[in-house]
């Protein structure tokens, strides 16, 4: 909550092989694929050919927050705190504008479906052709992260940043963009790591193939909202309780409104929409922030409390109550309220 | 769930004025506004200019289950139980079509936000231009609903469906397209009508007028599902429960899982997706039918329970457990768990 842009130093990393190191003068980006002339980009190309557009872009883990789910059963995966989220104002070539340059005029007619990128570490992950093909979807061939080159962490020189969809989808060191009829292959796109199953699956070693084919993989995320302040087990003295964190819905979906509780949930209370409010309610690619001062009433003196919040998007869509209605086995999308406990002197 | 589309005698009707009667010859079409050059149709060339683009779609009133809303607190407007809803195949002129035919090509470059359709009862509602303007979006300006004229009750000559979007927006009997830098004015769009307000606020008369006017009108619905076999208070004397219904979410966002339990939400079973699970996840306009089938344990014998379900789309939202959350006063997009008793002999 110190700056609403992330510095890049502090950006969040996770990543599924080694790093790999890039040299600039000799990096390539080929796109090809079905109805698509196939062309080759050096970076110089892809940064003249076509006009900067830069975009402001929350990139979340969908496994944030997969730690809270412990308190319903343990889920596979790094047990996330609240800290797999950063935001930063990306600059780089549009995809629709590439596609186009490359022959792309009426995806529909030729069958395209999805468009896969692949990385220099051999990661690959896909979006739907309507995401990418769309002027408002914002998608990016990324060369730029707060003004600067993208840091090697983060990908560089090219990064796939699809706003409103979770981090996976934002593939790092793309040197392919593959045009085709079928999303990617490999287990980020069609296995188990980015699928939410249903709560009563949970032996992923057991699972029928089919069910594993038919279950959707992660791209928007839903709806969530955090307390950054205060911290859990925090001691407050004041009259009123301040609180303060961010909210975010995937597909550019912004935040209507937060509504925090410090009883409990037996009563509610609108927080104020800050930095970020701003956004397009269609087009609200990155976190907003809020705060609300709260009133602490006489019978909360000397007490612990519970302390909640909870975020509504511009598709009126809400977070469940609890993590138990949504666990899943690889502990993705836990968007349950959050919930901490504070004591009052 | 008798038949996927529904026929055009049984669609539900809600209207805000008189229905008007319209005679096609005179029927004129007009397209203005910001960066558009201003064009007038009539319906034959509306018909002729353009390509017939078809898409099935679900058209839901934002207050469908107002009545649900009972339990919590009495909210204003229509007790819609759960029948402010019907499908059916559309044809028309895309939106996107004739935009470009009007010399629309470029609409933030000209400052356009939004795309309002004014109706010959002068009711009026806009949409955004991200999804007017998308060619997947598939909004159309409609002249047949499932292979007929539109009948008069529902547009005729014709009515803009939006896919994805609730009913107030899917305006009949256009005569105006006017493409702004604002949304519409009038109380569906800027005022109280469809605006989902925080659940502490009861008193439409003393709200002041920032607040409401910082609200976000419903435009894309959450996701929702509901129970339409066993019939609430229903007696069962089988070993298994039978349980049928459909499940449908704004904005495109396909059905990937409902999950339906009849003991009150201890256990849940995952229902198998029916006709309408094969729109694609990113453009699923339509509702989808489920059905279960449930095998009830010796211990509900002889007992009365509490049977549910509940819907996840593809941005992994869910809908809330209970409608307490999401109350509002006008009563829309009740989405809670839907729940009725059945009786196990």
């Amino acid at each position: 909550m110190e700056s609403y842009l992330t510095p890049n130093e502090l950006w969040f990393v996770r990543h599924h092989n080694p790093v790999p190191i890039i040299d600039p003068n000799n990096y390539k980006l080929t796109v090809k694929g079905k109805g698509c002339k196939e062309v080759t980009f050096s970076l110089q190309e892809l940064q003249e050919k076509f006009p900067k557009h830069e975009v402001d872009v929350t990139i979340q883990c969908s496994g944030n927050r997969r730690s809270h789910f412990d308190g319903v059963k343990k889920a596979q995966g790094i047990p996330w705190n609240m800290g797999g989220v950063s935001t930063a104002r990306f600059g780089g070539a549009r995809l629709k504008d590439v596609l186009e340059y490359c022959g792309v005029k009426d995806p529909e007619k030729h069958g395209i479906n999805h468009v896969q990128f692949i990385s220099q570490d051999e990661m690959l992950a896909s979006i739907p052709i309507e995401k990418a093909f769309s002027y408002s979807g914002d998608v990016l061939l990324a060369y730029e992260m707060n003004g600067e080159e993208i840091p090697t962490d983060h990908g560089y020189p090219v990064r796939a940043v699809v706003p409103g969809y979770v981090g996976v989808r934002n593939v790092k060191w793309v040197k392919e963009v593959f045009v085709s009829e079928h999303e990617a292959e490999g287990p980020w796109q069609r296995g188990v790591a980015y699928k939410g199953f249903a709560s009563n699956i949970t032996d992923l070693q057991h699972l029928p193939t089919h069910i594993i084919e038919r279950a959707a993989p992660v791209q928007e995320p839903p709806v969530t909202s955090l307390i950054v302040h205060p911290a859990h087990n925090a001691k407050v003295r004041s009259d009123t309780l301040e609180m303060k964190g961010w909210a975010y819905s995937g597909g550019g979906r912004g935040i209507v409104r937060v509504e925090v509780s410090i009883d409990g949930g037996k009563s509610w209370h609108t927080a104020e929409l800050k930095e970020g409010s701003e956004q397009k309610l269609t087009r609200a690619w990155a976190w907003t922030f809020w705060s609300a001062h709260v009133e602490i009433p006489k019978e909360l003196r000397g007490k612990s409390s519970e302390v909640l919040c909870r975020a509504t998007d511009a598709s009126y869509n809400s977070q469940p109550e609890h993590a138990s209605s949504i666990w899943n086995v690889r502990g993705l999308c836990n968007t349950a309220w959050h919930r901490k406990t504070v004591h009052f002197d």
